[in-house]
């Protein structure tokens, strides 16, 4: 198999209502089944995701957190907003209202003007629906469409490019049942597909100065599916690392509350 | 920026003692600054670790472990002997003695023939480095090689490709101090290059019965460094989710102490 992978040069700065897919479509001939990966940033800013960071009260919590994290407890705010569960104060790990995990909630502050922040969108999965339906109607090819984060990992140093939503590709691959090279029945066997994707696009992409929020993968043969990304996140119910930092946590609070009751106490 | 990848057509089955490097210089026309990937079964298979299942005798521990994973008590062994610390009990989570995290300390059983098991290289890199180096004697050409495995992920359903091994290629970009399109420093900024790298090699190179365990990426710029992949498994006073698993884990094993203790005093 041979694949190739490109970045789309002289991407303009994106404003809210831009039109993603008239960018790509002019700068580049798709083919029908290429992938046409996006940076969850511009597709924010495209959908006006930036808010500004004073138009926020923050809250006790915000305030505490915001002092762990040596952070402004605004960005806190709008942090714990866009969250459903905290899973580790400081970093400020949270499971986001979009379904998946991570620091800061996806906000970003970097590549946007100084005083805003640029939340993720509100259902990326759609979207790279609606992406990729503009692109078909404005180039007629059928493609696959990812929009892309960047996130740290467990056990594992650095972040790596992940998909938070998708479009017209399976987000996992589901192998069991196939056999190896000797006829076995293979064990360890769903692959993320469009997580491998989304690491292979933002390696090309950069995070800095270089401006290539758009990147294509053009050539890998994959399985066409309309679910998005949201099947790949683990349910409360299977995921051990989450119940684990649940827990922590709880003691943790618990440990508190009674110091807390101590001290008053001690004081009373 | 343009890269392509693709994998390496006809490799034989590898037997111990196998010349990796030849076999891939007898196939493709290397250039400088490629990027040579390898699934890390075949690195272990030309190392010579694959090992016989009945070979070793399983402790209690293994025992009790196989019960709650169904799994062969001598599988669990093998998992437990390349193991410093169990993170999970099941899905056995491990930290490996070759410092990466995952699942049956990477132990595979799938494409080795039946009562056969294979161990993750003992140092892969130092496996990387050996084939990097007999790849310059070959062909005069300077490449990066990357030893890659499948891992799961927290949060997230499915594996994707992960590097375990690295010669001549940074793991980390570290991008503290580069400044985004606004001219603001960039805050989240480590980006793990030779994981991203990995999980683009796996995309392409598959897990079942394709047998294409080699892969090139070629066009791609990277920083060159000889520390490896070790500079990115995190340690443990700052893996946080460690920590969490960890302490999981000891108040398990204290409860059941308590009840065994209970039901000693209770049949007492």
């Amino acid at each position: 198999m041979k694949i190739s992978a490109f970045t789309v040069d002289d991407v303009p700065m994106i404003q809210k209502g831009d039109d993603l897919a008239k960018i790509v479509a002019d700068r580049v001939t798709l083919e029908n089944e290429d992938i046409v990966v996006f940076a969850s940033t511009i597709v924010s800013k495209a959908e006006g995701r930036r808010f500004l960071l004073e138009d926020i009260e923050p809250t006790a919590e915000a305030r505490e957190l915001a002092v762990l994290n040596k952070e402004d407890p605004k960005f806190i705010q709008y942090v714990l907003d866009t969250s459903t569960r905290v899973l580790i104060k400081h970093p400020l790990l949270v499971q986001t209202v979009f379904g998946n995990v991570c620091i800061n909630a996806g906000i970003d502050r970097s590549n946007t003007e100084s005083g805003y922040i640029l939340l993720l969108p509100l259902d990326s999965d759609r979207s790279a629906r609606e992406i990729r339906d503009r692109l078909k109607e404005l180039t007629g090819k059928t493609v696959a469409v990812i929009i892309t984060d960047t996130n740290g990992r467990s056990f594992r140093e650095g972040q790596i490019g992940v998909a938070v939503g998708c479009a017209g590709i399976a987000a996992l691959h589901d192998r069991r049942g196939d056999v190896d090279l000797f006829g076995h029945e293979l064990k360890i066997t769903i692959q993320a597909i469009t997580d491998e994707v989304a690491a292979c696009a933002n390696m090309i992409m950069g995070e800095a100065d270089e401006g290539t929020p758009i990147a294509i993968i053009r050539g890998y043969k994959y399985i066409k599916d309309d679910r998005g990304i949201k099947v790949s996140y683990r349910s409360d119910d299977t995921d051990l690392v989450r119940q684990a930092l649940a827990e922590k946590i709880e003691k943790e609070a618990s440990k508190t509350a009674t110091e807390k009751a101590k001290k008053i106490r001690s004081e009373g």
